[in-house]
């Protein structure tokens, strides 16, 4: 698959009292740079959840390089891969623009849950355009 | 050091429309847990941002083992350790009460910074009574 | 009624850049407090939504008279009252502890909200033993 | 003046249980506007804190007419007017698109404080064109 991205600026509500943006909005910024993917595929977040389809993450491994502060403007980028059967990791960053200089990256690892049971996500494998 | 402890219930802004505590929210419990810590040793995060020393998240490893959800109360532990002279570790964990069953586990890591430069944070170890 | 009342303490996350606490989380400050008192009342706002009854904000107006900052610690308070068949009033102040000096108030107005149709919160009324 | 106006779209991570934006988020899609027309004036909220000036909101008064929802784009717009010689008032609304239909209003009422004292704001007046 080719990277997709999501552009994005700083809003300084996300910012903390040392003027940089607070780690936990780092998460916000890569859940919705997933959920444009997924709508990109096809899919639909918000409906997968009322169709009984709940994708959740289980690990996080984030990188901090450097802080985004105000005015800052930046895109988000995304790279999914199959793990096995039940898992799809997706590699993200957070490039600074105009430079797309590299602040903050993430693997981010999903595995799809459907009444409280795992579930192998083949739909969303084929909709992602993923082989295993 | 003995294990730190937070006591904490889940809010219910906190959670997202899958009826889970959002993943980017465990951050902010780690973090309030962290400065509370702080804290209890006698140092005071906002203070010292006062006085050009920011400590600053440069790494957090997680895993969401399973979620919070409404109604939940939960300890947020942690224990630090240094990791060579420029960096401390705090591993962190969230404990569903009253069982004390693990929902989420973090591996943080940061590091100070002075007038923007790395900088060794003797005193700081020396308050957490962490030694090299 | 009597007055009730929920024990806060301010958490850095909820800063801005200013040092003081985001007037977007005093919100969530009297959200976590409502749903506290629902709950003391036999109500849950979590398990109400599953039954298809949720309680939507239809109106706040809040003043801000002094801001909160790091290491505050405050009580929410809350006093309801009903306004005509279909809505709820809730008169909401933020004391900062121990001088219980008033920081903010709200007055929030809730209305009743089934299969997206409004509804007379005849048992939520009762339960919070408000008479007309 | 004219008008400012912001596109935004919803966020996941926006939506509480109910399935609708929580009723703090508004007030950070209002401040992010906010912010957005001080720069579009050639002020900078973030450097203006740094200078010893904050502009504070004192008072909010918002409805909430319909709630935003998953995928949904909005504008939220701004008309600001001066109250006295020591406020400035915000006028603003969320209009979902691409119909403009009013979802929200807020009458936001801002003063500014240099030294932790009331300021009269008269470059930002002048910036923002407002007349007394």
């Amino acid at each position: 698959m080719d990277t997709f991205e999501k552009e994005f600026e700083v809003r300084d509500y996300e910012l903390d009292i040392q003027g940089i943006v607070n780690n936990a909005v780092y998460n916000n910024y890569f859940e919705h740079t997933r959920h444009a993917f997924l709508k990109s595929c096809g899919l639909n977040f918000s409906q997968m959840h009322d169709e009984g389809l709940d994708a959740v993450v289980i690990k996080m491994e984030t990188e901090y390089k450097a802080p985004l502060q105000s005015g800052h403007h930046f895109v988000c980028t995304l790279k999914a891969e199959p793990e096995g059967r039940l898992k799809i990791v997706f590699f993200q960053e957070i490039l600074k623009l105009p430079e797309r200089k590299l602040m903050t990256k993430s693997r981010v690892t999903v595995a799809c849950v459907k009444n409280n049971r795992p579930v192998e996500p083949v739909e969303i494998r084929e909709k992602m355009g993923l082989s295993l």
